[in-house]
């Protein structure tokens, strides 16, 4: 059974747009259940637009989330939550792309390593586990090599994640558009 | 209540792709109410392709409407139509481009302004009223600030309409795919 | 009727992102019904990305496939097929890239004639048909006026695709979401 007794669906995966209220969204599914509520952050401020970014989301959150900062070993903090405590993964994008740019220290094996460790730590996690990401395969196909590597990494992983989901919602100018669950 | 004891929407927000059929929908959205109908476009020619598209929604369109430009002020436009007339505004993406690009004229904040004017001339509009506006936030980032900066404003003004509009529709292939409403 | 009487749509539009698992959606659609199943593929492996994407969708492929290749005669080779044998073109895309490097051979309305006898050849095919195509339009517009011509050009043949068509699906992380029938 995908979900405990309560109805709360053990992994959610929310995908959309830039802008399209994604975060605000999985933060709200998030402050529908007790406290405390863990913010995994995967965000690196490598600049000021990142940074600014960084800030207006934790303004956002009220009380009540503790935040910690996971820009590449997101299986590993998974793992180490608490069980039980409802955890915001914001946002695999962000990790894919620091996982990305760091893969010229490693074969692309490693690329692949990495992502299947994320997606069995997600498997096994124990929920309520909230995953945001972005979807970015909905334009022309980039001339830039890295971007069409990049947008195919994501497209995959959200497939074998949604493929685990109990739950999987497209955000669309703020709203939810239900792709799996209810 | 929000809509009127017809049934008809106040307030409609249909969003697309590009070439996705939305503003054709939104056309036959107004066009099921009875005439006169208001065209209210934002579109500048400023080149030969926006003079051939230009030229080609208003060759679709048939008579029982008037049409009336609104590159800047569209707010005020809004708050002068004649009550319970329907009103098309075709489109915001072109609207908030042209508010961007003139945005060197002014401060940051002159264009937050002129957003929240705007939203609040379609929160206090009587309606039928039907905006469209294309969705560009499902793509790769773009490289450029000024692309970034823009899907951002589209992304948060699409959120702000969406939250007070009766209906959002995402047009797909010419479908309806309906967010919010009915 | 659109359906024969055992409820097999005769026309399946399947649109989706960059690997959003459409083409392995749509696989399962015809691997529902009796082999042998034919697929008609209008890739032109021009570079090795391609042709290590053609070598990955053709090893997912079980038994029971045949395949033609229809890079630029996609009516014909529609046209051409036994009655009541299950057909994937997978995709759309390539053969309207295919039809528009093409198009400095030929006049501008050869493109439009071109794409008006594949909109026939669908209409009068008598399924099941099932056609997969890529989702570019929800991204920033592109600079590039072979790429806007591009996404217009695949926009339309998408709305009159889906016009006829029994069932039109859009992929999001490999999950259909339906956009019209069942």
């Amino acid at each position: 059974m995908a979900q405990d007794g309560s109805g709360t669906p053990r992994l959610t995966l929310v995908l959309g747009g830039a802008r399209s209220g994604k975060s605000a969204y999985a933060e709200r599914l998030i402050e529908a259940l007790p406290p405390p509520w863990l913010y995994v952050a995967t965000a690196q401020a490598w600049d000021d637009e990142m940074r600014a970014r960084i800030a207006q989301h934790r303004a956002r959150r009220s009380g009540g989330w503790e935040t910690r900062e996971a820009p590449r070993d997101l299986a590993g903090v998974l793992d180490g939550t608490e069980p039980g405590r409802p955890v915001l993964v914001d946002c695999l994008t962000l990790w894919l792309t620091n996982a990305l740019l760091a893969e010229a220290d490693r074969s692309e094996a490693g690329l692949a390593a990495e992502t299947a460790a994320l997606v069995e730590a997600c498997a096994r996690h124990p929920g309520p586990l909230v995953l945001v990401s972005n979807e970015v395969g909905l334009g022309i196909v980039p001339d830039n090599a890295l971007a069409r590597r990049f947008r195919d990494e994501t497209g995959r992983l959200h497939q074998r994640l949604a493929a685990l989901a109990d739950r999987v919602v497209l955000t669309v100018a703020g709203l939810p558009l239900v792709v799996k669950g209810e």
